[in-house]
């Protein structure tokens, strides 16, 4: 089958010929491949930044928000049947630590990561296993959905955990309206009745966010001024919760001062340190809350989400072979929403 | 000033001149009533069910879902000036106890009930104090929100529960789409990404539901073979949650038939007796949850919602001195939505 | 291999031969059985209470309360060894299914119960999977735990519920200090701060209770009048919970008058019927919380607790052909703490 | 009357003459100090530290923990008599704010803080009001509990955060035995069934923390090689919570690395920076949490396990007059336990 691979870090993605998949042990699934989103963390691998977190083997093939048909499946795997439209849950998962039993199954103790640690989804098929498919409602097709599989359930499982925290009347900010915060902006608007103030760099970012349900829209800019027209929103008491779907260049320092006494901030991006003396952690009970890709089971909620209309993704598609020019448009800032690969 | 009292048990309210209330502690407030809701508990007032639960000494005024404005103040109250806009939290309470220190202010062990145990708001006047008047936003008028003071809160309190447990792809029913259930309704699209299946006997009233955002709705009957609807629609499951907004004429007995296991039942209306093997309780896991009207906080969220469109009440006017015909009304059934007396 | 079955209901359990089981999925485990625990619940089956609800086909082993050793594992089974001392979750689960996968598997869809509907632990052998076997620390034995894994798990799961919520200061009626109610004291001393009062009619219960930690005791009686022995404990206001490990013979209702405005009443024993206005549970917004056995990673918890000498179980050991014995001391009354079956 | 203050930074205390306080609103209590809790904090304010942020005006009276008699209160103060002993809240509340309404009361907007930013307790008499008074159990001295009344009470309310969140078979590590981390170690044990691992550099510390109930106690030195011998207590997993009590001289640091993943850090003690990459926060998805001291009803808990017996507080008393000598002993390191002054 064509795959699209990593042969060496610092150079470009190759398109090569491998062996498919096989069924090798009961639970295994088999997906054929409708859609695999583009990411930023594909460019990073690129750039070796995850060769030694992942302690990948090259060549491997990269692809980690998948969605697809069931092609093949093992003997114990009930549920599903080969033809079904299914979105693939981004972790392979033990379901016997603690963790799993629990439901937070991405700290799993004995999980793999396909597209990161072992082979994913820029290919015609993938493997995965019965514990990490969803099926798709008739309403929903993998290429519709498939870059929710990462980014979508990252920023779905961070907006939930905020959700259930607030109350009307309180207010929510979001820091970033791009990939992600244009998809928690939704889910915030869908699961809470907090007033979202939200923050971009980019007026076509805020356009977006006006249009998914914003409250208000604030612009960001070098100067952290901006943060004087945000506290205003909130009474002059800061927000009770602030998603960061940046955390760089300044986000974290300047996010913190909209924070109100006893909020929390909800770390999604990532780039720079949290670095905040702790009298003044103590002094007004701020959290500090960390975030990572979301459970099976928020993968279930957000397409149901997604099947109802309440989540919407706006996606390019190129043919697999194209891969380099969705890299490219991807790098130079060109992409509408997500780029996703079709094969 | 002009007060509509009870006068005697199981005869007709009487219009009379009373003297108006005076400021006598400093946290006392003097509000010029804008608006007081009717209410089927005056009914159940005047047939003396209230009498020995209340202690009430006749002839007493009253009137128990009010807004207004304020007409005085006691010295150490801030915050609030003359002449605001204000709606009323029902009760009257200590700040001190346990459960007010908490937040659950209505389970305050020193509390009084205007309109139910000391004169309530069907006057020109009425006394409460600083820490029940909530400001209103320069958007909404005292007739709007008056009956939000009781029976919209007690929906909302209700529904918020509910909300705080449930996830996107999950269930709730609503039994009961009246007064209470049509605000339940928009409470839970304002804050919560469960699918709605709201059920009533009236089609009008299914008709509204639809209006407001019930995803699915479903006509009750007597034979109680309507369950047989319900359950296909939760996946043949059952619901995560039932918010039973009627609970009386088998309603519950019929209702926790479409309770999931380890579901939530929640009681907020009244009339029947809970009969349950507790067999059924534990084999299955599931709860039922008591439900009162909700805290001087949830009243401001509320507000909240009211200000920011997301929940609205239909009400029908009718002038204090036309209290007969109002409550005529609402005895026979004719009141669109919630009546409210206008002084 | 020895087994004692239900041959026929309404007729005693019969010794008999069986084959032993045999791994047939890569998840199974087959366990030597060390201990058993009789339970009043296998009574119950043979009077064919639970002949509708099970659907189980006679002749078929009994006895759902088991611990052991690995005797032999499937091919996919980590973690465990052959050998090693483990105890069973009572449960054969999926994995796979919602419940599963938030950490209800006592709600899994699609499980199988050994001992209740197909073959248990009245046997030298036992047939269940990974998803069920809790390796057991060196301190503990088989014999000292087998009688947690259902009872013992029942009364945690429970008292773990009660004290997430209660808070020093605050106080939890118990009703019943027999074999449930004297683990529930342990566990709710080990995990909570809140003041204990425990209900029996027995004394030697009650002197058990004192002794195991209770801070108050109370004797019951047919009366009901030590309702008022215990409302002046709680400062005449009523406990915050009260855990009822009886639930029959009018407990309930004389339960419910000692619960506090906002309390939570965990039904844990049944029999009889709750019958409750719902005014009543509406006007001081109490809560009736059904509790069944707890999950996986609840027994993990409780042999921590057993592990650390916090819950001590006493137990009576039969040889398994006693069986007759056991089952007899049982319904006459005449077992100390808990009955075990040992092969 | 005789009172300690503050004349000018960077200058020792002054003994003088002062009017006593007069009640001047309803709700004003006016104790009679009996003792009053020596803390760093006072130094740190005599150095300036608190200058610009309590905006006080000096000459002033320190002391903020403070216990003693009802020497008078206003007209509309209840539940208290003259003569009651009591213990006092350090923050004089509002009671309207919603953060007070939420039972946050230190979170209040508009608090006084009674040693801080007006007159304090170094003193025979201090005003403060009916929100902030608690009478104590007959069992109990005001000498003997002064002293929780801050310390004692920041520990008790990050060791209830945590609580609420670990199950027995996890851990908990708590950096720091002193003065609040012995408290915090006596919180836990009676409030959760997580395993305890306390580090101290002072041996000391640790055989306090021993004997209070430890589970593990682990020398800490400069090396930070401890972290080796506290992550295989954890199964080489981590604690799910980390309490540090310490917070400077590189504690922070050290302690994030023995947190598991999705684990929570509680900051309680202050002095360095949280300085941490925002991907280790996401990879790992931990949280970090901070911690004031806790509310009125936090306070009334943390007395009823100082009745029960459960926190005892190891106290050195000195004449209000010795105040020099107590200050002198703390800078000095020679108090044993927590120093207070007794008028």
């Amino acid at each position: 089958m064509k795959v699209v691979r990593v042969v060496e870090y610092h150079q470009n993605l190759q398109l090569d010929e491998a062996p498919e998949p096989k069924i090798t042990s009961p639970l295994d699934v088999i997906v054929k491949i409708g859609a695999a989103g583009v990411c930023r963390t594909d460019i990073h691998i690129l750039e070796g930044q995850w060769a030694d977190k992942s302690g990948v083997k090259l060549p491997y093939t990269i692809g980690h928000e998948n969605a697809g048909w069931v092609h093949a499946k093992g003997d114990a795997v009930t549920g599903i049947e080969v033809g079904d439209a299914v979105i693939l849950h981004p972790l392979v998962t033990c379901g016997f630590c603690r963790a799993c039993r629990f439901g937070d199954d991405v700290h799993c103790e004995n999980s793999t990561f396909p597209g990161i640690n072992v082979d994913g989804g820029y290919a015609e098929y993938l493997k995965t296993t019965a514990r990490s498919v969803i099926k798709l409602d008739p309403k929903l097709k993998p290429a519709d959905v498939a870059a929710l599989a990462d980014a979508g359930l990252t920023a779905y499982h961070a907006a939930m955990k905020a959700a259930k925290l607030l109350r009307p009347s309180e207010f929510c900010v979001i820091i970033g309206a791009g990939g992600l915060g244009h998809i928690g902006i939704q889910v915030m608007k869908a699961i809470s009745g907090a007033t979202l103030i939200v923050i971009d760099r980019n007026t076509a970012a805020l356009d977006l966010a006006k249009q998914l349900g914003a409250d208000h829209i604030v612009q960001a800019d070098d100067s952290g001024s901006f943060v004087e027209k945000v506290l205003p929103l909130t009474q002059n008491k800061g927000a009770e919760a602030v998603l960061d779907f940046v955390a760089e260049s300044g986000a974290t320092a300047t996010g913190i001062k909209m924070l109100r006494r006893a909020g929390n901030y909800y770390v999604v991006g990532y780039g720079e340190n949290i670095n905040i003396p702790t009298i003044d952690m103590i002094s007004t009970e701020i959290n500090i809350i960390g975030n990572l890709v979301g459970s099976y089971n928020d993968l279930v909620e957000l397409m149901a989400l997604a099947e109802q209309g309440k989540v919407k993704l706006h996606t390019t598609e190129y043919k697999l072979e194209d891969f380099q020019r969705a890299i490219d448009d991807l790098s130079n800032g060109k992409v509408r929403g997500r780029a996703i690969l079709v094969p």
